[in-house]
This record gives structure tokens, C-alpha cells and sequence, in this order.
């Protein structure tokens, strides 16, 4: 496994493959690896001759300057991962390496980055477009997978990457849970063990809401109202976001559902003991099987 | 030559002159080509194995509507200018085929773009960044070549390659003139006689400054007050700006000049005939030769 740190040695490096007539698939990662990450990495590895993984804490796309020192850093343990995961080049740049000084340029999507955690983070999608622009123009990959805890994020990128006409298959990987079905996240080894017991209200939520929508519940309002209920279970839950969309515009969900919606999760939580730490902030998603309108007419 | 209309062929092409070795030379234009772009396909000759000219007026960096429909077009004289100079190949996309429906994806340089042509026409820059990001992506080039009469332009573009890491060689070309001196433009085209007569007005007055500051002035308000001067003897003449800057960063120069300094000229031409059509903003720039102090106090 070779480990690279310059943008000129990995571009160099992928014309050398890409010459070879050799595919490279790239995971973008922030580091802290789990196994969701490393499913990233099967399912790049299904798709390519090359596995290069970025491993890059990116300051511009943190909205909060404590949330980006908080962040699990582990840079032993995720080369260990990759080497024993088959990663053929790790790419670890530093931020004087991504963001030359005097930086002035950035990459940014307009409306599918506004709701959602564009609401809750402010100037968060504009760094994280600005930096896969980056990672891509670097590995040159023929390829790039994404996990889809990062519902909006992925949207985000297959904007951005089709409106600019990127040469990259966008790929997004099924979120992988831990036993009780908490979303893995690097963010998780944050919590402390009373709100990570609590975390699972997320994904509880999550059924409860698909639960309804099964049983035949399709009034947006009565579906939050559900959502929120059980995310109430959790007292160190504090709720940042909870909101049914268009699972393509993002935009809001009518009244009544008559397709399937997005039904997208943000949550605080408290550190179980006050002393103990910052809060930790926890994504989730699902698309809800709403059945639309046409085959209930067609039935 | 070969006329290709999609980015998609463009890249496929790209993929597989790269993966014979060659090297690709884009001369990104807007069509009405005329001597000076031709300039440009013999600067990108000298660098490349293939050379590739784009056509495509891009709608996004017209601030002004009157202006984009004015723009000259003459696609079956570019065609042939294009095969006589043993262009490889002319990309033309249409409108949809840059900017998907829906499109919502900019690339935009900060600082550099703010001053001269970025105060006068608001989103012009960001329209150029993002249009050259997409040709850049659709054609793979190595070495990018672009005329230095838009000098706040290939600053921009220079500043966004270097930020966002693209692999291309930025190469600026110079100006080319008519026989008056005046800067070869497209628009050019749409000054009347009179005007064009006139036009020659931002040569001469980028000569008075010069000559002035090698006669040995320094006082940045005397070179301008002299280079108005000098605009002014053309009656159909309107100052957009014309301002003395570091030619790096762009930003206004000191009141004694201690270093080169850009002086760039933006100016309107009324037609002669008030029925005769809508008015032609020309731009030519110079950087004076104003000696570094450390020279003077080393001699």
C-alpha cells in the first residue's frame, strides 16, 4: 500500500494507471474509520482495478471550529484498516496541501444545499463540494463511492459532479448499523455510553415512521409527530432537525405523501454527564415507502 | 478536423490521446475568431500533440442581455479559420449541453474577481470560472491557452487552477493588434466607423502612461489623470474604469508607484450614428514598467 501526501504525486500516479488502462475508484473519507467505511472500500473494490482511499479532515466544511477539534482523529489505526482492507494508495494530504495559501476559489451547488443541514450548518455543503472537487481533479478516479448516512451530502455531490460535467460514476454505498442499528459514524465514538444507548432512538424513529407508512399512514404532519415522539424516548436527544422531502429536490413534502419521501434526522446529543464533553451530532435517513398516487389508482 | 458537440465524446477522445501519449492543448474561445485567437492555436501548437478549439458563447458571464444577443457569431467562418490552422479538433456545444436543466453549480474565485471587470459587470467571473472548470473537465487538455488582453481574466482563471488543483498548464498569450495598435477583439466588429476610428484612443493613452513612466513618473493620480486625458480625445468614448493595480493580487496601487503596475481600461464606444446600434465595450491593459525601489536604491 503506498501512502501519498502531494496532489502531483497521485495525479502523476493516476495517469500512470489510467494510461495502464486501469480503473481507480476513489472513497473520500475524514478518517476515524469503522466498518461502514470499509464497506465503502468493497464496494469500490467491485467497481475498479485501484482503491485509493483520501483520508482528510476538512476545516472549511465545519460550520462549528469545536465540532472540527472534536473530530476522532486515528491515523495509525485507519492505514492499518486499509492495508488490511486492500487499499492500494492512501492519500493523505495536509491542509496546506488542499488549500494552497490565499485560497479564493470554492465549488457550490444552489438549492439542494439550502434545507436540511444547509439550514443547520452554514457554509458546510460549500466546503464539502469545494474539497470532493479537489479530491477528484487529484485521484482522477473513474469512480468515487459515498455512503448514504450522508443523504444530502451524496445528492449534493451528483449536483455538482453532473452539472460540471465531472468524468466520475458517483456511486453511494448502503449505511451500515451496529447490532442495535445506530448508523455507524465516526462521530459515534464520541458519545458517551448513556447517550450512546440513547442514540438508537434515530433508527428507531426511522421504523416507526416506515412502520406507519406501511400500515397506510401518509399525513406528513401525523409522520413527524411520530418521528419526534420517539425521539423524545431519548432525554439527551435534543432534535436539530426532523423533516419529510423530496427524496430528489430535497424540497419539502406536501401535506399528504402521494410518493416516496425522504425522512431525514439530525440530532444532538448531550454528553450524559455534563462535565463529560461536548455534544455529539447524529444524521440518519430513510426513504420512506410511500406508494404513489398512480398505482393506487392503478390497483 | 473533427466538429464534436458533447462532452461526453470530447472526454472519450481525451481519454484516448492520453493513453497514446499525446498531449492535448485547449484554446477555449466564444467563436468570431480573428487573428489573435489564431494566436492562440499556434501558442497551443507549440505545447501540444493536438490542439482543440471550443466555440461556446457562454450565457452565464453576460451580465447584460443586449450585450449576449450583440455578441458576434460566425460559425461557418470559425470552422474554416479553424481548419486552416490545423485546429485537431472544434468543440461547439449547445447551451444544454453546458448547462444541463436545472443546473445549479458554480465555481467561484474570491478576491481576484472583485475589482475592474468584476465591479463592473456583477457575475461575469463567476460565469467565466465555471464555464472554463467544464471545459476543462470535458476536454483533459494539459495546457490551457488564453489571450492576456483579458489579463483580470487569466488571473482569475490562473488562481482557480492553482486552487482547485486542476492538472493543466495555464499559458497566456499576447495581445495581438491592428495595424492602429488597436487590442483584437471580437467586438471590434460591432464598432461603427467612426467609432473604430476613435477606438484606438486605449492603445494610445496605455502609451502615454507608459512613456510617462519612463520618463520617470511615479504619482499614480498623475498617470491616470494623463491616460484620461487621453481617452477623452475620443468624443464617442465612455470610461467603464480605468485603474492602476498590482498586477498579482489586482488591488489599487499605491499613490507613488514603487513597482509595475497594471493599468487596465474598460470603455464604452457610442456608435457614431445614435440609430446605429447599442454601444461596444472595448478593454486593453498594460503593465507599466515602473522600476522596484530596490533597484532605484541599488544603483
Amino acid at each position: 500500500m503506498r501512502i501519498l501526501e502531494t496532489v502531483s504525486e497521485l495525479q502523476q500516479l493516476a495517469d500512470a494507471e489510467r494510461a495502464a488502462g486501469r480503473r481507480i475508484a476513489l472513497v473520500p473519507t475524514m478518517g476515524a474509520l469503522h466498518p461502514g467505511h470499509l464497506s465503502l472500500v468493497k464496494e469500490a473494490r467491485e467497481r475498479a482495478d485501484r482503491v485509493w482511499v483520501s483520508i482528510f479532515v476538512n476545516p472549511t466544511q465545519f460550520d462549528d471550529p469545536k465540532d472540527l477539534s472534536a473530530y476522532p482523529r486515528a491515523l495509525d489505526a485507519d492505514l492499518e484498516a486499509c492495508e488490511l482492507a486492500g487499499v492500494d494508495v492512501v492519500f493523505r494530504p495536509d491542509a496546506g496541501e488542499m488549500y494552497p495559501s490565499d485560497s479564493q476559489t470554492t465549488v457550490e451547488v444552489g438549492g439542494l444545499c439550502e434545507p436540511l443541514c444547509g439550514l443547520a450548518r452554514p457554509g458546510h455543503f460549500r466546503g464539502v463540494t469545494t474539497i470532493v472537487s479537489k479530491l477528484l481533479l487529484a485521484a482522477k478516479p473513474h469512480v468515487a463511492v459515498f455512503g448514504e448516512k450522508d443523504y444530502q451530502q451524496l445528492a449534493v455531490i451528483r449536483r455538482m459532479v453532473r452539472d460540471l460535467g465531472f468524468d466520475v460514476e458517483v456511486v453511494g454505498a448502503a449505511t451500515l448499523r451496529e447490532a442495535d442499528g445506530l448508523a455507524m459514524s465516526s462521530r459515534n465514538a464520541n458519545l458517551d455510553p448513556e447517550a450512546r444507548r440513547q442514540a438508537v432512538a434515530l433508527v428507531r424513529a426511522l421504523d416507526a415512521a416506515e412502520a406507519a407508512v406501511i400500515a397506510g399512514e401518509t399525513d406528513r404532519d401525523e409522520l413527524l409527530a411520530l418521528t419526534r415522539a420517539e425521539l423524545a424516548r431519548a432525554p439527551l436527544a435534543c432534535i436539530d432537525y426532523a423533516e419529510l422531502c423530496d427524496p430528489d429536490s430535497l424540497a419539502p413534502a406536501p401535506g399528504s405523501l402521494e410518493s416516496p419521501a425522504l425522512l431525514a434526522l439530525a440530532v444532538f446529543f448531550d454528553p450524559g454527564d455534563p462535565d463529560a464533553g461536548s455534544r455529539v451530532r447524529l444524521i440518519d435517513n430513510r426513504v420512506l415507502p410511500v406508494r404513489h398516487n398512480s398505482e393506487d389508482t392503478s390497483s
